[in-house]
């Protein structure tokens, strides 16, 4: 038993994108989306100043295009035919300039070549000229969203890993239910939720899963009291109070894959006004839940929920849209809102949230995971959504 | 006392980007880069499929352009004149049309606009139209680098959390090697390491300090025996053995400023071939401490260290270059490369790390952080470097 993504699947990935390429006549193909290059060679790197590229030549090898530091980690680990070394950024060639090179002796002149974009592109201080000023003689045909687009469906290996991290993020949530009390500290609970669900999950999994990054994590976010009112708010080493409402967030990550599972509590206490707003978004989330129908556009789920806010005369305190696809990254394409157009589908994998935020009082707001199925939402995170069970801190 | 950027220093960065842009007869701007944005107004935000940008207007206002559901977020902590939201990406209507119709209000039509670059990306399912498609009647001047530029040289504050971010390294790294015995797992040592200097940073300055993201990280990475090989090796949750060598990292992070600690240690036992190796890097990174020279090219420091190993016949064993700045992101601009021919400055803070990768045994790396003053460089990070301290486990 392996909790990982075979080679046959990474080879499948280079195929598909291979007749892909070949139905829109391109006939070769760059890419610099490390994301992408992670999900079709498993090459699982830390993307810094020095450029990384993967390339489909004209016959359909695929070639690594990478810094000399990462030559032999791509050789372990990168299903791919072939691995290119520069020496460095900024180098005393710059690497683009040896990325054209690489080319021309695949062929690529006056070729017509797929990107996602036309260079590599990071905030961590590199520059770098573009493709097409490098090796003009060629047709650039952007097929930005075309590997994305395979990201949407998951195969059935995707969908278990994200069965697995939907488990080891209860746990973790679990923990930091358990150490949530007046007079914690965020900081605190955080880290020894984590460190503790971290430490089951290694000796109960370590043996045949791989993780990357920070295997699993429970945390507030500093969405603690009258601050859960910002959706995206940021740590801020808060100490719970009774009374306090709080939004949890529990990931894990499973070979790269994660699942999201957040909620509403109230710090042994909550006021009719918090219950009030609480059952409104457990009501939205049902419709919302309900309301993944294959076939439909996903904007669908967006429109009913809503309505029923609207209903509620509270649609003036949503403040984002009710969800995201999510995989090797937290937030994917597409969205659940209302200018998405596309096609609800059996295999996606997605986060449903309609939440509310009230000024003075905070954020409302449970999420959790669902796979959709040929029937609609199978829910993959199952932590309690009701009122009793998050009641927390007694 | 505080240890994080005041207000008065974030208006005298947009001061100086004023100043800029004045001298190069740019009238208004928009840049979309997160730690630029952050560093000019001290709004610190999750970067998601939503665009986020900060303009300066032909007024010299500036205006942070932020979805629905961080206006509030923003005007709490963003340190700007205005706040415009649009209600949610991709939305009924695409928030760069929304973009464009504020820039005309603004009066940005047939000016000098300078841009970091023509619209917002992200690897979170992000697609848009750029600036000049939406907007056709300006000039559009690159400005990518202008701010990096001043993010290069460090402020008294900023030097100060950065002294104080390496105390904070300093202990999560001596937990580190506290657990670091036989028979521990990697995951296990970090998580504890972790936790522990956590909670006695909170303990300490919690109150006094702002933390983004994880506050404090001491980790191997994989870089345990011969797996240390690869430079940018990811966690494998492995088990230390005696005789292992370890390359070690260490960081806190306060008010998002970042040190960079690293040291290659040895599990109870060193053979004479890896203190062989160590010697010379222990070597190296001292003729790269004293290569520091204000007023020479960045590139001296890596020649000078090109030139030792190369004496003693081991220069096919480097694998990448001396070392980067440091500050907002952990790998910035410029770089200790044969490549860079940017100046050594006073008050630029670098990490020194001259490293040597042999198969089959693995990476030998220290890595300091160092300020630039008038004399050189003035190491930060200060646990020790010698062999001795560094076999371990016992």
């Amino acid at each position: 038993m392996q909790l990982s993504i075979s080679t046959i699947e990474f080879k499948e990935r280079q195929q598909k994108v291979i007749s892909q390429l070949a139905e829109r006549k391109i006939e070769c193909m760059i890419i610099f989306s490390t994301t992408d290059i992670n999900y079709l060679t498993n090459f699982n790197f830390r993307p810094s100043e020095r450029p990384i590229a993967l390339i489909i030549d004209p016959q359909q090898k695929t070639h690594l295009f990478v810094p000399h530091m990462e030559k032999e980690h791509a050789e372990e680990y990168a299903v791919v035919d072939f691995v290119f070394e520069y020496p460095e950024y900024p180098g005393e060639v710059h690497p683009m300039k040896l990325l054209r090179n690489y080319l021309l002796n695949l062929d690529f002149q006056n070729k017509n070549v797929g990107v996602d974009s036309l260079g590599y592109s990071s905030p961590k201080g590199y520059r770098g000229e573009k493709l097409n000023d490098l090796l003009d003689s060629n047709n650039y045909v952007s097929i930005q969203g075309l590997v994305e687009k395979m990201r949407m469906i998951k195969s059935q290996k995707e969908i278990e890993l994200i069965k697995e991290s939907s488990k080891w993020g209860n746990l973790a949530h679990s923990l930091l239910v358990r150490y949530s009390k007046p007079g914690a500290n965020e900081t605190e609970i955080t880290g020894r939720a984590t460190l503790e669900a971290t430490l089951a999950m290694i000796d109960t999994i370590g043996s045949i899963a791989k993780f990357h990054g920070d295997p699993v994590n429970a945390f507030y976010r500093g969405q603690i009291g009258k601050h859960s009112y910002f959706p995206h708010s940021q740590p801020q080493n808060f100490t719970l109070k009774e009374g306090d409402q709080v939004v949890s967030q529990a990931e894990a990550n499973i070979d790269g894959y994660r699942s999201e599972l957040e909620r509403t509590m109230f710090i042994k206490d909550v006021s009719k006004e918090q219950e009030k707003y609480f059952n409104l978004i457990v009501q939205a989330q049902d419709i919302a839940f309900n309301s993944v129908v294959p076939g439909k556009p996903l904007s669908y789920v967006e429109e009913n929920v809503r309505a029923f806010y609207k209903e509620n005369n509270v649609e003036h305190l949503i403040r984002h849209h009710t969800g995201h696809n999510i995989g090797l990254i937290n937030h994917e394409a597409p969205f659940f809102d209302l200018g998405e157009g596309t096609i609800i589908q059996p295999g996606m994998i997605a986060t449903i949230e309609p939440a509310l935020y009230v000024e003075g009082l905070g954020g409302f707001r449970h999420s959790d995971t669902i796979l959709v199925t040929e029937n609609g939402a199978e829910r993959l995170t199952y932590y309690p959504r009701d009122l009793e069970s998050l009641i927390i801190g007694n």
